[in-house]
């Protein structure tokens, strides 16, 4: 099965930035066969003329929470929300079935946007991942383990064991890959962090965490080990090439020196992070130390939409701000982020993140027919400035077509109604929550 | 002619923040004739049903230059980029039917993204003017004086003429309200500016001005008089309630007070300040002095985008940051800055900003069918941080129906295709400036 994509604006987002103005990319079943500036008809199944749009690699979303759809927009401003809020709300409305039809839905969700690989951790993750083989999103899940009674476990023992046995379960499949997600440096002692990442290295994948995202964290850290909760982890053996440390919003250099030489990666969330007042992350500083950084959308219920392209745009208002720099951070590095950038902090570099020859075909068309992509003198700055999750038109992961002229094969509508119905206990209780604050 | 608008979720902006869950709304002629949840179906000539949509003021564009569409995206991150780039191409470029198609285009771009009032500074002004009759937004606008050779003037004394010759042609305008525009604090001495206010006083008009903005600018004043930039404008006799001040990012205790005392008004452009890494202003300090606040798009050369929903989740995450308080600012309060707080600014909340009995019918439909405008547990959170302009389904202006199930009454395929040919020259010139930079 061939597929052509011919007339598109190709941004390639290898090493070389390499473009075609006019390019012509197949598809060979799963793989990009072909990227350049030459004709290519022999042998092709189907034609999708490109024309006035741009072809880039799909978008990796290195941080999310898709079991979270419900919570979007309730609480937005309370202070303490995680504690307060969210932690009893998932306690006592959680299940298997709201995980699964909120997985779906932000895997649409994500779909239609240009996300083709996403990151996630929650509970219930056999449903999570049966939801994004559904859709068709490639995704890197782990079960959250943390010491608390949680929606599908009564301790962080039994988190454990379901980890594994997730990893064990979906290590063999096509779009998930399989990880680990102790909840965050505060919320898991030692011991029960040193279980994960023996668990990580043993089977070796990937272990995310949330890492120096909150003011109590720190304290807690420095308060109790005279230490940053980067310095606590490598005090515990557990800083190494297998982390993926979500927010890192207050770390120091000594932090990035040490995240450097252990080959941790970072999820940077810049709308939730702001959104939460947490401050804005030293992303210059982290690349500039050489760490892996990719973009996190975060959950539905802390960044509010799990559009990139908002991502993309926070990023370079905050960043140059952060570092009052007008000519920091370039439309174009920007768009490598959330692409090359977000597939080597995963690892998944040698497979996704950019259109290269035998790479896989996770490939997404961006129409600018909108009113504010044009004139698209620079389609780099048109992705970041002027473009958002509606310019999608169409979406390939490994190959498969599952966004079709802005209509995923799976109706979104249809997931909606469903999960409309699942979750009426579930506001009802949220409710009850927030009049009780 | 009664038109009824059924079954939305009526968030009326008014001072009480009055809503109505299944609401009704009738329009006759150019005023709302109701606002309520009571059925009426007497003497109406159309019935729109707004079910799952929001029915809303239309929002208040305090701030941008229309004729800046092609200039989007082209030397983004260029430093002293006003003076480097945009001076020169704009002196060398812009036309009177360059200005006018661009206008055009910009117009269509607000009104598609829900904004039925805007304010404008910049050259060419019979042609913007006509541009926004053409397509039917209401609109502020005024003619720029600066003291160097522009486009469409020798000097700032011919600038004064063109300005108060506008005025005097459009005073008695359905949709334009005409004013007058002394580009910013240091591009013009205080002979122009004092000029200039006396013009705004005369025929009783807005004076809008770039203020505080620049290093440069604060800079200038400080070495020159020892004062700041509001400080100048208060000794020149230049501080009033007829100023509407744009961006005022570098301002102090004593300048806010000034202001407060004068009765001046902020038009707030978070993304283009962001975006030129100038800093956020100190938006919640200029509400607490009582100082009214809208929100500016700035430019297409600037923001990028005209879309103000943009705005409003830029300003969310920028002023909690600045101010490190997740509780700052709900999103109720930030749908109040975009509707009848930029009202407020341009002294014309006693017909717009807001959808009550007897204001003009500047209305707006926000359809809540994309993925990130669900659940709707929380409309002004679903506004602020779940939609775009592309969520904007119709458009009344005046009473008028310009944007009809998302397409406005000119085609914006139509206008785009006349802006790009007539650009052509244009772009050539933008090239080679930045070559050369």
């Amino acid at each position: 099965m061939r597929t052509l994509i011919e007339n598109g604006w190709i941004l390639t987002m290898d090493e070389d930035m390499q473009e075609y103005r006019k390019g012509h990319l197949v598809i060979e079943d799963d793989r990009i066969a072909y990227v350049g500036d030459v004709t290519v008809h022999e042998d092709i199944d189907t034609i999708i003329d490109a024309d006035g749009a741009i072809v880039m690699p799909g978008m990796v979303n290195t941080h999310t929470h898709m079991g979270m759809i419900p919570y979007r927009s309730l609480g937005d401003d309370v202070p303490d929300r995680l504690r307060r809020f969210l932690f009893p709300l998932e306690l006592e409305c959680m299940n298997d079935s709201l995980a699964y039809l909120s997985s779906k839905y932000a895997a649409l969700e994500m779909l239609l946007g240009g996300v083709t690989t996403c990151t996630d951790m929650y509970y219930f993750m056999d449903r999570v991942a049966l939801a994004c083989e559904e859709t068709g999103i490639r995704a890197l899940l782990g079960e959250t383990i943390i010491q608390q009674e949680t929606c599908d476990a009564m301790d962080a023992n039994e988190g454990l064991q379901l980890a594994e046995r997730f990893i064990t379960t979906w290590k063999n499949s096509r779009l998930i890959t399989p990880m680990i997600a102790p909840h965050a440096t505060n919320t898991n002692d030692g011991n029960i962090f040193a279980q994960a990442m023996e668990i990580a290295m043993r089977h070796d994948t990937m272990l995310t965490t949330h890492v120096a995202e909150m003011d109590y964290e720190m304290a807690y850290f420095r308060d109790t080990y005279d230490m940053t909760p980067v310095e606590w982890l490598d005090s515990i053996h557990c800083l190494n090439e297998h982390i993926l440390a979500a927010h890192c919003i207050q770390v120091n250099d000594n932090d990035l020196s040490l995240m450097k030489r252990r080959n941790v990666s970072v999820a940077h969330c810049p709308v939730s992070n702001m959104k939460a007042a947490k401050g804005i992350a030293p992303v210059r500083d982290m690349e500039r130390y050489g760490i892996p950084v990719g973009f996190g959308s975060d959950g539905a219920s802390s960044g509010n939409t799990l559009d990139l392209f908002v991502s993309m745009r926070t990023f370079a208002l905050a960043q140059k701000n952060r570092y009052q720099d007008r000519a920091l951070y370039p439309a174009k590095e920007i768009v490598r982020i959330a692409t090359l950038g977000g597939a080597k902090a995963l690892h998944l570099d040698h497979a996704i993140g950019s259109l290269e020859k035998g790479k896989k075909a996770d490939i997404i068309l961006v129409n600018c027919d909108s009113p504010s992509t044009f004139p698209l003198h620079d389609p780099y700055s048109t992705l970041v400035y002027g473009a958002n999750a509606a310019n999608v038109s169409d979406v390939f992961v490994d190959g498969v077509h599952v966004v079709q002229q802005r209509r995923s094969r799976i109706q979104l509508r249809d997931v909606r109604e469903a999960l409309e119905v699942e979750m009426h206990d579930f506001y009802e209780a949220a409710q009850r929550i927030l009049t009780g604050l």
